[in-house]
């Protein structure tokens, strides 16, 4: 059974928490936030909202907010047990003060109401000796089939490409939803489309599948679009056409 | 058996052809192009490269580029048969020689090589009488299920939301996929999360489930990821983290 600790309460920490304590192969022995009570009901976990020195388990997680990674670290210097930040774009050596230290990513954007698969989610990891990297790939692989050990740098270049991925594509959802909100259509009118759309991505080229005015240059069509815009939205139209354009056509 | 002569050869008009052949409801009885050998093998329809004058049929669907609609429309012009464009963001109006003038669209996005299941595709019908509704209406439903009567300036909003839904996801997920390719990273990586991004979005409103560091205003995490970016990539990802600042901080 392998005993962790964790040091957070926001989404990440939620699913993490729910994760190990469903887990049969792992025990949540301590749970510290600065919350003054427990953001999760029925919880089988002790909380603390103090850091306890020595903590008495294999591992301890850290799922805050990146800017107090450092801090925090500074708070556990004393430990002996390996600590592993969560962060996409967090170097392992914020960690610096401890003797062992890793990093434990998953892949995925968590939301405290939106409950997620963990056996699908990628988690990538990174330790700065072996033994703590194959303890981080045990923890990892009883929580998901897809695991992975990378650098610092393709954390980061990741990071950046979920950031695309998920987050610019979320928001151009977003103003798509307010298109049709407003045009008095249901938003499923879109939803095969969307589908197809990302779908296809994940066995074609994306820029090989591109189609629409931006890549055949139609400013026709574009003016058309524009006309029915908010001006920050047709901002947002223009320059991503400009950089459909330029992809297709330099 | 609904009669259907067709006009175009690009992709949406081979997979309409596709469609219309395969359908036991629909006979196409010609197809008219301008390339001199039709650009599907195995046709069971007879190719033209020339206008037929009184067009034989109950409809004739015109699939070509949205400049050469009015152009087409004034080739037709002694028919009597009904003619519906398939464009998303051209009026009826530039079909106004003809007597029976529609339209005919069908929200996908369509590469000749990647086969569709048009059962789901939404198809959205305008007609000027109503029984030229009627007509498209019954050919959409044989097609699909999935039948949309909407207005002229519904459609272009729909379309215009499409761009966003479509190409301009379609766009991010390809420079994505260049920078987990950079990585070195197989981009199965972002799969999951890619399909969650999407999934949520049909039964939530994507600005309630936006997440990372646009929307929190991390200028720190930000920093780390323009450094990965080619100059083009760093621009996209400043106006569009701006626009998801600026929707959940104004």
């Amino acid at each position: 059974m392998m005993r962790i600790a964790l040091i957070g309460t926001g989404n990440l920490a939620i699913h993490l928490v729910h994760a190990l304590e469903t887990c049969n192969a792992t025990q949540l022995v301590q749970w510290i936030g600065r919350k003054n009570t427990p953001p999760r009901q029925n919880l089988n976990t002790p909380y603390f909202t103090q850091y306890q020195q020595n903590i008495d388990a294999d591992l301890c997680l850290i799922a805050i907010a990146d800017d107090a990674i450092a801090s925090t670290a500074e708070q556990l210097i004393n430990s002996d047990v390996l600590v592993a930040h969560t962060a996409g774009a967090v170097s392992i050596d914020e960690l610096k003060p401890l003797k062992r230290k890793g990093v434990f990513y998953p892949l995925q954007s968590f939301k405290e109401t939106i409950s997620v698969d963990w056996s699908t989610i990628p988690i990538c990891i990174e330790a700065t000796h072996t033994d703590d990297a194959e303890l981080l790939e045990k923890l990892a692989s009883q929580l998901s089939k897809n695991v992975h050990q990378i650098s610092e740098h393709q954390r980061l270049q990741l990071h950046t490409a979920a950031v695309f991925a998920n987050n610019f594509c979320n928001h151009l959802i977003g103003v798509s939803q307010n298109i049709t909100s407003k045009a008095a259509l249901p938003f499923s009118v879109l939803q095969p489309l969307i589908r197809e759309t990302f779908e296809r991505s994940f066995s074609n080229k994306a820029f090989a599948l591109q189609t629409g005015p931006a890549k055949r240059n139609d400013t026709l069509t574009q003016q058309k679009h524009l006309s029915v815009l908010s001006e920050e939205d047709a901002e947002l139209y223009r320059i991503l056409s400009q950089s459909i354009f330029n992809t297709h056509n330099t």
